[in-house]
């Protein structure tokens, strides 16, 4: 067999209308990707799973284009306001490398580089005459007019009829789209695996990109994107960044537009997801979100909140940074423990900041609050996306709309969990405030990237949804190693949770050779 | 006859057990005002409908008693911190009148003047050892540890085991509390009537004081208090305000703290509820705002924002006013019209100002929605509530939970609800965009203060509380003129509410006679 390594689960199956349509979804896509940008059929025989080096080797992009696709966000906005680079061979080296990218993960659902090159063209002649940019932002996939989009269903399958507003205000800063990336049914996975198919994680193709942003992780893992966005209820930026090497920032809710945005549950408001920036490196974190606070997003969109972006001056005092080992309910896989403890370590060796401990608060109470809130009614919507779509429906998708945390509620039922969320959250933010910490540091998920299809468990990003904290994921530059990530410290399971993960990191092994 | 001005109705009833505790309420409260303090029976017996000046002629109060409580909170913050009066003697003088206006339009639910003087007392040895004021703010009322508290119903009734966080706030600014005031069955009507009985408009106690805060709009306007504090989801602030002559803010939600407020619907978060305060000055609205803000409330408060307290720079062009003359579904009474005309050409007078019309925006789909939003639940909450308290139900209490806007929701319709009322919202502000004005005036109720238990319609506040937008009342000057306000100047009503106001404006009108 020449792919001995791959195992890669199926995707979701439907009846004979949704085979058929998605059958056309397919194809319209794969013929979307211009032949002189095919991997070759060698190639695609015989590839790693780690495919992160194949757009270097495969000899269809130039120097200069592997050259622009390795800088970051700010580089690039650098390079484009001093004349050194155009935004016509930009987006073309970051279309071609994410042409080449989709083939080795299928991270795309969308590719329309040469509609989208007149305007780059347009940038460039601005540039000329005005001798400056439109704007910091050349770069960038998300929903746009007149492109498909869909809430994570086949059902919502749908050319959209008009720009978001966080599209409108990238595009006055100069972005330009060329992608749209996928995500997983029913939105509400760790994992990336919908209509469109499989995501997988370029690292290691047995392994999650993580989700639900996760064909925009893998995608900019592949370097086939400088920046891109997320939307995070329960992990959906922090996640996919943490399983594929990048920066993400979950902000607090509101302080980034979301007008225009898709979700199935219209409107949910027991817990509000937050948009914001995936990113290669962390200044581009800086970058995207002064870029677009500096436009004022609260005038135009009804839910922001005119806070200003401003990075925080340096303290008169040390930082106080608590660690926080495990959350109580499921204990961190050992490779994350370890990367906990390297980083106490190089912490408490630094002057500028003092280390402790930090305990969780019942963040088995608040994970069951977030997840009770996510589906009130029972799931009810996402069986009806599923049916009319002829769609069935995958186990992840069941695992989150089943008891005990989903069940129908009545409006009294669904006012008395928001008052639990509120009473939760009060509760939280006077023992935050009891332990004197600026800043806690924990895993995002109790595990490096996973096997395909396996994280039942939220709780690490899902929680600072639920208390709207702003979070950040950074990579550590470790990763797994068989040899020293051998055994867990305790073998006493803390819950049902931990259990399971405790259970699949044993029998997946073999397969986590990447954090 | 000896008092055949007086025509008040009657409070609420309720069953024998609701009759026998509804009685000892109303001996404690009584017994809490002191026999010295007790206007004489020739003095209630021949009450004019103004009782604003009594406090001055009944012989009860000293000079200087009287001088200190026509000071507004700003004057006495002065003068506090310079030594020229104490604590002991500002909280005595308000306490006495407080207890003086109780007799004259029943506005207090408890009163505790001399259990509080210690701290007053303390505050002032305070002041002698240190030289300097607590805090800017002595004097105040509002729920707190100790005191009697309910949510609008004698089955909510019952002693606070702690201090909300606005209190504890208050408290560490210096603030000192001795009354609590009035508000109505189930909070939601424009009036002030509960089992506490019912507040009359000291201008004319055939009048309401409005609603919800009735109890402290009428305190405030008999000078028994510097400030006060309200909390509007509908008009609560506004209204009582604005039929008591006074200045009021409804601030943006969650930019003032609200931890531990009492409610009846936890959590209904379709519409959220904001806390400000209820002044004789419109500077007291800016000491009041600034001082709670500078405590930084958002570090204790879940739920409150960062959003620095600031008044903008004057603008370098002409500040743009829209005068909203109506609002498309209920006509201004002639009196509340003719002050709109009166102020379009005192502003249009202005260098300053660029004043435009204002012409409203789907002003009535908006009042239905915030109206649909107040009780998903089909008001079953409520009918619950005066179950248990054996109480029936009063008819502003009906009205405000029956059909069409009242109908028992799921789960989906809810969401769906508050996704009509976000669609509204950014609809409106797109609206609002395209008008560029800064700042619209209108009436903040379609008539001055009205017959008891005639409101019933709150569309002029209700739909900027849907909105969130920020709103300030303040008094004009200008009275209700019998000889003047004669007639609407077209005859055809906009809607069957705009029937409704006109025909009591008629039948009414000679009751009518204050702004």
């Amino acid at each position: 067999m020449s792919k001995p390594q791959r195992a890669i689960p199926s995707v979701p199956s439907g009846n004979v209308e949704y085979t058929a349509k998605v059958k056309e979804i397919n194809e319209r896509m794969k013929a979307q990707i211009p032949a002189s940008l095919r991997l070759s059929e060698s190639i695609l025989d015989n590839l790693p799973v780690d495919v992160t080096e194949i757009p270097k080797t495969c000899g269809l992009l130039t120097h200069h284009e592997l050259a622009i696709t390795e800088l970051d966000a700010t580089d690039l906005r650098d390079k484009l306001a001093q004349g050194k680079l155009t935004a016509v061979e930009t987006v073309t080296a970051y279309g071609r490398r994410a042409a080449i990218a989709h083939q080795l993960v299928h991270c795309l659902v969308d590719f329309f580089l040469d509609e989208t090159l007149d305007r780059a063209k347009e940038l460039d002649q601005y540039f000329v005459r005005e001798g400056k940019v439109v704007g910091p932002l050349h770069g960038e996939q998300v929903p746009i007019k007149g492109r498909f989009a869909s809430g994570g269903f086949l059902s919502l399958f749908e050319i959209s009829k008009d720009d978001c507003l966080m599209i409108k205000i990238l595009r006055e800063l100069g972005a330009v789209f060329y992608v749209k990336t996928n995500q997983p049914q029913s939105i509400n996975h760790l994992e990336t695996v919908s209509f469109h198919g499989r995501t997988l994680n370029p690292y290691n193709t047995n392994l999650t990109p993580g989700g639900s942003s996760g064909g925009e992780s893998a995608l900019l893992a592949m370097k086939g994107s400088p920046i891109g966005l997320g939307n995070e209820g329960g992990g959906s930026i922090q996640d996919p960044c943490a399983k594929c090497g990048l920066y993400g920032l979950r902000p607090t809710s509101n302080t980034m537009p979301k007008g225009g945005y898709l979700h199935y549950h219209k409107t949910n408001d027991g817990s509000v997801a937050a948009t914001g920036p995936m990113c290669r490196s962390a200044r581009d974190i800086n970058l995207f979100f002064s870029s677009v606070r500096g436009t004022q997003p609260h005038l135009k969109d009804q839910l922001s909140i005119p806070l200003p972006w401003s990075v925080p001056d340096k303290l008169d005092r040390k930082l106080r940074i608590g660690i926080m080992m495990h959350d109580g309910v499921v204990m961190p896989q050992p490779p994350m423990l370890r990367a906990l403890k390297v980083a106490y370590k190089k912490l408490q060796a630094s002057d500028e900041v003092e280390v402790v401990d930090y305990l969780p608060y019942e963040h088995g109470l608040g994970y069951d609050i977030i997840r009770e809130i996510y589906f009130e009614d029972g799931g009810a919507t996402v069986r009806g996306m599923l049916e009319e779509g002829g769609e069935n429906i995958l186990p992840l998708t069941e695992w989150v709309i089943s008891p005990p945390h989903t069940f129908e509620h009545t409006v009294l039922q669904s006012w008395n969990l928001r008052y639990r969320r509120d009473q939760y959250k009060q509760a939280y933010l006077d023992y935050w405030n009891s332990t004197g910490c600026d800043v806690i540091l924990c895993a995002p998920f109790p595990g490096t990237a996973n096997p395909h299809d396996m994280a039942r468990y939220w709780g690490y990003t899902a929680i600072f949804n639920l208390l709207d904290y702003p979070g950040v994921v950074f990579p550590t530059g470790l990763k797994l190693d068989p040899r020293v990530d051998v055994a867990y410290e305790s073998t006493e399971a803390m819950s049902e949770a931990d259990k399971y993960f405790r259970d699949f990191c044993k029998s997946a092994a073999i397969l986590c050779d990447h954090a």
